[in-house]
């Protein structure tokens, strides 16, 4: 094993780094901002896939694929939109390379697109320019589609997980015959979201609604969920957007409801991405590597067989693959190492590393005494149990760490949310990265900014607890609020 | 029900067309070249994925994620593969927008990337430059890696699910330490395909190798599956190359051998597309609508209870949500459609065009018989079995239904392949789309473009088939031929 990952405690950010690389998660690639996403990363991306794909179909909603590449025209139909988007939009300009007489490969002038097509950094704009045809009647409606695909946003400053130039997400872009109708579906898959949060990531989810100016380029309302990271810092880790008739009059998306009138139809639009990693990396792991949910690990349990003596070799080695087998029977993810030329200590070292939830060692004395010593990533606690009752024991210990994992993340949560209620207060508390700030606010723009430039605090979201809509007053101007909002120093 | 749609007799290419376009599998979009998958085809893409994913897999493959941009340096690394693939290149020189003082929005000049970027229309440049960094002893090779990923190749003529200017696909790329399991991998992977085929698509593939002229830009030797379309037509649909260590080379990949010994890597790459959808379309279905293999098949089954009397409704009603449990339970997917604003007609209209393999009726006299009523979508064969043995029948039917039509398309097949042995006859064969074509040939690439120049027929493939090896004369030039290679016009 290499050497020690720095420590959270005195650099979180060299610790996150690091623990990624070493995990073998995801490396910077040869485009600038751009990852390249390893195979046990990516293995927990397709768990992560799998489950939030089902979910989002249980409640009714069908894949669609929509082009990476939107002409420029239609990218700029809704105002507010465009806007938003144009400062990091990735421009293909031309349709060809050529070789030039010394050899040199050049963009070949004479092909030039007419009009220029961006990639995608969001769908909205292609998918409404399809929905105009898609929908007539009320009979089409609503129509529930998920995407899921890669994005080009043109961020400047960029980090593995959190924030790439290319992202892997789903966006669902629904259209719905009623306001309200649209309203509840932004809200149910912010629901969705926050519950499969809870029941996958094992992380809290703060759920509110984003302030004018941090919501969504073309939204009427941003629904937000929020997180907090073990270094007292916000993550934003997936949005729902409920878009009015914006796209609808941008894109002339018109239904005959059942009285034969025409109308404009309403929309949403809600994703996550690959940020998920980031937040789990964040919110669980350790200064010994990685902490993974049982239900999100591509490897739940791995088996170490300890060997002394040649004798016991072939009775620990099929020990060791029966307990394989009858864990894969039950539907648990297993790895069986039996390699020689790694000590056991390193195998150890290597697994906390990887974030493997439980370890399972079976040694001379564990044959006989014919039982398994189990080890559990999340806790270090260690246990002796009888062999016959390995499975039985294994299935409701991945069921306690899942669930530790997520009262912990709370108790760290509760830990790290205050109320404030003056502006030093404030002050002291985002300078400490205290985590979740609940304190008074105007409701305008303008003290939302001044409070960011000059603390870097972002109001987080007006949250959707009521427990917070008692009124008061704006730690920074003394004007009345209505309600507590969230701020925090945020990724 | 719209009017009928063109027959394939009359006009292949309409009917192909127009049934994508009803059937609602995907459509052209506003970028050109570019289609939306709608989710009746993303449906059968999902099915592919995941049947096809999980055979990659088991073959010890891992699925990872490298950037969609390469940069022109890296893209120009391999002589051959950028001149294969500069021709059709989309290329991004520009990262920003920006509104101009009378609002109109263009590509801000000052926003011009160093270095311009190209789509991948393919990853090997990408990856071998990652594997690099991978790669340093024999113990970290054979490195399997997978990729489900979206590519750009700017087409100039396409064609739904044929040939786009994005394409859905997935792609391997593998290193060895060896010339020898290099090759081996090749070859398994493009045995992987044909066995996908025959065992998902019920699409045999004629399995073989491309000539010179008609191989991978930048590998030793390609290996293609080749199908017969009903029109006569073949269709290339996959290909595994042999990259020998071309690529090891352009990106410096070496490892230290168990002597010590510092050697290039041996490389593979492989991939299928959305063209499995257009096979699948041109092979199986009919001028009544799409006929799907049940294994591929969004919906099995679908139950269509038809009330005459108000009395029965109520019990039909229940017996049709007995049956739908029952095949659920039988992990069969079915819908039950008792929509009551459409006639039966009119449902059985739709179901046949939508490819559904079996129907299931129950009306009043099958609720006093206690029996149901069955229709192949395949053979449009009708059988009236007892209500307690549909779930077994069912599972028989689907089964018979798929290898049906695996059988269908051999014999098409056989009754669409002949030898020629002179320019007259292989030109009058060509002519009237006779399907695969066995003729002699000399092996020279010149030959194979004036063949190519005067018939449009291509050669598809040297078969890998050992019983056309016997020697013979060229038809075009009489010199001689080792053995029969493969051609027809092709898609």
């Amino acid at each position: 094993m290499d050497k020690q990952l720095p420590s959270r405690s005195e650099n979180f950010s060299a610790w996150y780094n690091e623990l990624i690389k070493r995990v073998g998660l995801a490396e910077t690639s040869a485009v600038r901002g751009c990852m390249t996403i390893r195979p046990y990363g990516y293995a927990i991306w397709e768990k992560i896939q799998a489950a939030l794909d089902s979910a989002i179909k249980d409640t009714g909603h069908e894949n669609a694929y929509f082009p990476l590449l939107i002409p420029k025209s239609y990218f700029c139909k809704e105002a507010a939109h465009v806007e938003g988007f144009a400062k990091e939009c990735a421009v293909i300009t031309h349709y060809r390379l050529k070789t030039e007489e010394d050899n040199a490969i050049i963009v070949d002038p004479e092909a030039k697109l007419q009009e220029e097509l961006i990639l995608r950094p969001t769908s909205e704009t292609i998918i409404w320019n399809s929905y105009r045809n898609w929908i007539q009647s009320y009979r089409d409606l609503p129509l529930l589609i998920n995407q899921w695909s890669n994005i080009v946003r043109w961020e400047m400053r960029t980090r593995l997980f959190l924030r790439t130039a290319e992202i892997l997400w789903q966006e669902g872009h629904t259209a719905h015959a009623t306001q309200a109708e649209a309203e509840e579906e932004t809200r149910k898959m912010l629901d969705l979201y926050a519950d499969f949060g809870r029941d996958y990531l094992a992380i809290p989810f703060l759920k509110g609604r984003k302030t004018e100016y941090e919501k969504f380029s073309g939204a009427e309302e941003t629904y937000t969920i929020e997180a907090l990271m073990q270094d007292g810092k916000a993550l934003q880790a997936g949005t729902s957007h409920f878009l009015g008739q914006r796209f609808a009059k941008a894109f002339d998306v018109k239904f005959t409801n059942a009285a034969g009138q025409s109308e404009y139809v309403w929309g949403t639009s809600w994703g996550v991405t690959t940020r998920f990693i980031g937040a789990l990396i964040m919110t669980h792991s350790d200064d010994k590597g990685l902490v993974l949910p049982p239900r999100l690990a591509p490897i739940q349990v791995v088996i170490i067989p300890i060997y002394k003596t040649p004798a016991n070799k072939t009775a620990l080695h099929q020990q060791a693959q029966r307990l394989q087998e009858q864990l894969r029977e039950n539907a648990i993810t297993v790895k069986l190492d039996d390699r020689e030329d790694h000590k056991p200590g390193w195998k150890f070292a290597e697994y906390e590393l990887k974030g493997i939830p439980l370890r399972l060692v079976i040694g001379e004395e564990e044959l006989a005494n014919q039982s398994v010593t189990l080890s559990r990533r999340d806790t270090g606690e260690r246990l002796t149990i009888p062999m016959d009752k390995a499975v039985e024991k294994i299935t409701t210990l991945l069921a306690d760490i899942q669930s530790n994992l997520y009262e912990r993340a709370i108790q760290f949560r509760e830990a790290h949310t205050c109320e404030v209620d003056d502006y030093d207060s404030f002050k002291a508390a985002i300078a400490k990265k205290a985590g979740f700030v609940l304190a008074h606010w105007d409701g305008s723009t303008e003290t939302e900014q001044k409070i960011k430039a000059e603390t870097q605090a972002t109001i987080r979201c007006i949250p959707l607890d009521d427990n917070l809509s008692t009124p008061g007053k704006c730690i920074y101007t003394g004007n009345p609020s209505a309600r507590r909002v969230v701020f925090a120093q945020a990724y």
